[in-house]
């Protein structure tokens, strides 16, 4: 049994706040470990919060709309509001729940708006404004300053699904990697042509890496080592379906 | 950095047959590196063709429904009937694609209907008839013949998903693993409740362990090993959301 994949949490980041150096956080603290052929994970949650994009709900005016929806529900209208704001879309509100397509497409619970893993009772964590651009300006960090060529980044939230149980992580921001491999045109053992067969990759690395930053002890990024990435320059819109061609929404 | 997660791929499995001993294909090729502590990830594909669960298409009489379906779309109509046999419920039909809910509950293309990495050209694979059942079978092998107790296996499909491109792969079967992880009730660094974090680890899991199984090479197994995962009987069907609580359905 040969080669496989090494999955490694980077444990030892110190609680980033707004206008930290977040490279500086992840070099300090997976750069010993970081080399050559290695995918660095990291939750968007800590990029976040180095580029500011916390809401400190004692600032939001509610609009009426966010006012009524949140009182039939017994939701903070605030909070609400800072949801609507993060939309280009509702897809969906149920009960106190909205289901909406933020501005980079990504089709989520509550916009990717979230209070878990924030200090303060009455702050909100947004998704990163151009998370693509974040994963690139730690790609380029990790490039610059530890001498490495082919690496890559990959920024991650959890979200939930149609028709399953539970919330999964995938990538939100990717950098270095191309998010999915494309299998058509090539045949299996038994010379099928694998028609069907677009994997998206940046999710299962994704997937992989929460299963060691789970979140009570709050890893915030993580090592996928031993994968055979196809370098690119990578952007997590390849993993928004375009509506025409989405057989399953 | 300590501990981490190693995934495994189990690359030495002949092609399997109908009446193989699929037990025994399995304790040949990863019996020597199974340990207390690993997760078995298995292709839903072997199991489906030591089951049994292939179905020759000069044997199956389309309906008129299913002539008229295939005509229109340019498919084969026997392929069409097998798809529609497998389905419990229709839940689209977009160009020639179907996307059906199977008797498990799942929610995929084709009901599960397969004909890559199937020998010959007029075969189609079906999903297990019971994948959680199948699961057990080999649990229940690698237990006894091994003499481990504290091992869990996976069985997997990949399935594509509404919003998002490209397919990744998913738990089907389940045995010994508790496939949700529930964390509602505890509190994140911060003293937050986390009250919406049920996260679907054995969808991680099966996700993490396609980055070893690649459809070129049809790895068909992994170990998972160094996950600290929740034993339990499981069963798949935790991870099939009911209606009536699907939020993004």
């Amino acid at each position: 049994m040969n080669g496989g994949i090494h999955i490694l949490p980077v444990a030892r980041m110190p609680e980033v706040r707004p206008g930290d150096d977040l490279n500086e956080a992840i070099l300090n603290s997976a750069g010993n470990d970081l080399r050559d052929g290695d995918i660095l994970i990291v939750t968007h949650k800590v990029i976040s919060k180095a580029e500011g994009r916390l809401v400190a709900l004692a600032d939001v005016e509610p609009s009426p709309f966010a006012r009524d929806f949140a009182a039939r529900n017994g939701k903070d209208a605030r909070q609400v509001e800072v949801v609507l704001r993060e939309s280009k879309r509702i897809v969906r509100m149920v009960g106190g729940l909205i289901i909406a397509e933020t501005r980079h497409g990504f089709i989520c619970a509550n916009a990717g708006v979230d209070a878990s893993n924030v200090p303060g009772n009455d702050t909100v964590c947004l998704l990163p404004e151009d998370p693509d651009a974040s994963a690139r300006r730690i790609l380029a960090a990790v490039k610059d300053r530890l001498g490495l060529s082919r690496v890559a980044v990959i920024a991650t939230d959890s979200f939930g699904r149609p028709w399953r149980a539970g919330i999964t992580n995938i990538a939100v921001g990717v950098a270095g990697i191309s998010p999915l491999t494309d299998y058509r045109g090539g045949k299996d053992p038994h010379g099928y042509d694998l028609e069907a067969s677009v994997l998206a990759v940046a999710d299962e690395l994704a997937a992989a890496s929460e299963l060691v930053m789970n979140k009570v002890d709050a890893v915030p990024a993580a090592i996928v080592r031993g994968y055979p990435f196809k370098a690119a320059e990578g952007s997590a819109t390849e993993l928004v379906m375009p509506p025409e061609r989405d057989l399953f929404r």
